[in-house]
């Protein structure tokens, strides 16, 4: 039996590296060739250019919201769309990075949907439910300190005054880059009008760990996101001289900043969970001052809530007790916070049921594992039901230039993320059967 | 007997206020309160805009040599003066700050110098000899990352062409610096023949410990300077995600710091050295993402060269060691270290005599005290006998806003300086007596 109407299958890989190409010129820096594509910054307006013109090319509906993430429709367009109804399935990413990122992390989820909906339309398939390919602005959160920044505002998890007044380390402000860029800050916020119409998220991306290398497979599923948040240690004691002020006379902050390091580490190991500083900023920062005062940023990351918040109260007592030895004050604030993310058990069983049945599927099922990493479909989870798919990262190495991925890996993810829209928007095929139903 | 000519005492106290006041402008960050004047920016050629209006309106000859550094000459012109003879009497210091730097550290100097001339003068005296106020550029090190870039050029204690190629955080070399400047860099390096018309240096300078606030005096001597230097440590792991990478998984250079930072400061205090990290600097510095390098300046000081180098050396054979449990290479490099100085004897013994000779002199002579800070006079001292006069600093706190003088004993630091200057330049009063020989 043959199918009327399907064109050839489209050459994926071929795509694939033409889309990562594309953007693999933008915000790259020249000495680590990492990305450096922060929230509202011109790189990352660039790579949401890029995004229009895909859209633009595949002749879907793109508008952006009042947050600033953009949504490409297929199969209707916006205007057209009823209100609420959850009937629009989501997939989708985000473009933004982190200083010196690799190419994959948000990019490729972006990419994916793009592709997965060329391979559907190229088997003459339209959606019985519309299609949206999301990028959602600012998930690193770099620029401004929180995380997520486009899909919290969107979902109500920070509210709009407080997001808009986050400042930059130049002093600029989130309403401000807003506002240079074109968008108008007091559209930020709960768009419960655009949920509404949600019915699902699916979000794919490159594995940030090894769990699938170890497993075997190129794509999985993922179960849940671990509690996880930043917290800025500010580390308080008194400029001096370098060269003329006694050991004994000093308070120097960097020692007590030091000991909270590595007191930090040891505590994290002792819990079974991650606690890092990635990020400083001393006052003055000169070679021949002892230091007026660090700041270090503690990232923690655990299993489960309670270990979460023990760790953190631990480190943050460690510093004090070490502080008064050192004559420095310690001041710990959270910047943001997301709870443990139990992804849809329903959708999940639904995904694993799909992804099952594809050609070359895992013998065992699809690989499931959960993440330390937060993600955009962690914030819409707590009102839309979502999903993620990971694809393997041979390495784990993330948040560094040297990320990769396979290009057959990232193949299969576009094929798996096709199979699970399919089955979600209840794809008609030019034969007349509709493949699943909806939600 | 009264003396001819003698204009009543200027009031230096007044004119000690107005001169800090008129460079309390200049440079001065409004949050801190700190002082960011870095060689050749803004705020530094400001201050030396300020030292050629100071020598104008004093009718003094003022040049600045090839290496940016301003003399202003009393009783005498540059251009009359002989070829070599070691006749001039140089006094003066910095006008450049540390990053927040507080009022006092360098400018105090030059100020003082100015006043002494005002005092002499105003005494009807003339100088036998002709005494040059000097103001060394970037002693600090700043923005370089050398200190005393001045001073060492002019004595040819740094090759032009290192110097140079020096470059600032943003990339601009100090060749780029000085053209901006409308200096001509092709003129910076060793300067004979100046060096040879100097017979003596004398800088004053607030002290940057709590030396003189123990001793009792408002104005001491110093005998020496420790020897010290600036060693960068480059301590480079592997950038990865904070929330995905297992512990065990990373190459964490921010633990080899930490760890580095506690044991410098252990092994200081057993060997009765210094040792700091006041600056440091991570790439990529983003929250979620293990550092893949981080940067820590090493400011190590001791009373001896060898348990210098011995302590620098443990320093980083205990990196290597800590580096190698981590994953990662630690890499030390010397950007700057300055010999041991011994201020001229000869020159030392005379200056003690003139001060206990003045009214109010310490019982038991001026205090004679070391110092752990390198100084322009410590550059001179290789090829010109030099000294340095310390003024009390009550609470002993440098290189911060809260570095503090008390009026009182910066006029005891300009009488002492100008009885000094007296003694060195033969000053000739109205009545004809010379006030001591030159040297």
């Amino acid at each position: 039996m043959t199918r009327a109407g399907p064109a050839p299958e489209p050459d994926i890989a071929g795509r694939l590296r033409a889309g990562l190409a594309a953007l693999a010129g933008i915000g790259r820096d020249p000495t680590t060739g990492g990305y450096r594509r922060y929230g509202w910054t011109a790189a990352e307006l660039a790579c949401r250019e890029w995004f229009r013109a895909e859209a633009a090319v595949r002749g879907l509906d793109c508008r952006s919201d009042g947050n600033g993430n953009l949504w490409a429709l297929w199969g209707s367009s916006w205007a057209a769309l009823p209100d609420g109804g959850g009937d629009v399935v989501a997939t989708g990413s985000h473009l933004d990075s982190v200083p010196d990122g690799g190419a994959y992390d948000g990019p490729l989820g972006v990419l994916s949907a793009f592709l997965a909906v060329d391979l559907l339309r190229a088997r003459g398939m339209t959606p019985t439910r519309p299609i949206a390919v999301v990028a959602f602005v600012d998930e690193e959160g770099t620029r401004f300190g929180v995380s997520c920044l486009g899909s919290r505002l969107l979902c109500g998890a920070i509210e709009p005054d407080r997001a808009l007044a986050l400042t930059d380390a130049a002093g600029v402000s989130l309403a401000e880059a807003m506002r240079a860029a074109g968008a108008d800050p007091a559209t930020a916020g709960l768009d419960r009008a655009l949920l509404d119409r949600i019915g699902a998220f699916v979000e794919l991306h490159i594995e940030q760990g090894r769990g699938l290398a170890a497993l075997g497979g190129p794509v999985g599923l993922a179960t849940g996101i671990w509690p996880h948040g930043r917290w800025r240690c500010r580390f308080t004691g008194q400029a001096n001289h370098a060269g003329t002020t006694p050991l004994a006379d000093r308070c120097d902050p960097m020692l007590t900043f030091a000991n909270t390091v590595l007191s930090a580490r040891k505590k994290a190991r002792l819990a079974g969970a991650l606690a890092t500083f990635g990020r400083v900023s001393v006052t003055p920062n000169g070679t021949n001052a002892v230091p007026s005062s660090v700041d270090g940023w503690l990232d923690a990351r655990a299993a489960d809530e309670q270990t979460l918040h023990e760790l953190v109260a631990e480190v943050g007592r460690a510093a004090a007790e070490r502080g008064g030895r050192d004559g420095v004050t310690v001041a710990v604030t959270a910047e943001s916070v997301s709870a443990a993310v139990t992804f849809d058990a329903r959708l999940r069983t639904r995904l694993a049921g799909v992804l099952a049945d594809l050609p070359g599927g895992a013998p065992g099922g699809v690989p499931e594992l959960s993440t330390g990493a937060g993600h955009d479909a962690g914030i819409l989870a707590a009102l839309v039901p979502s999903a993620m798919l990971f694809v393997r990262n041979p390495t784990g190495v993330s948040h560094s230039p040297a990320e990769h991925a396979e290009d057959a890996d990232c193949v299969a993810g576009v094929h798996a993320l096709a199979a699970v829209l399919a089955d979600l928007a209840g794809l008609v095929d030019p034969a007349g059967a509709v493949h699943k139903a909806g939600r």
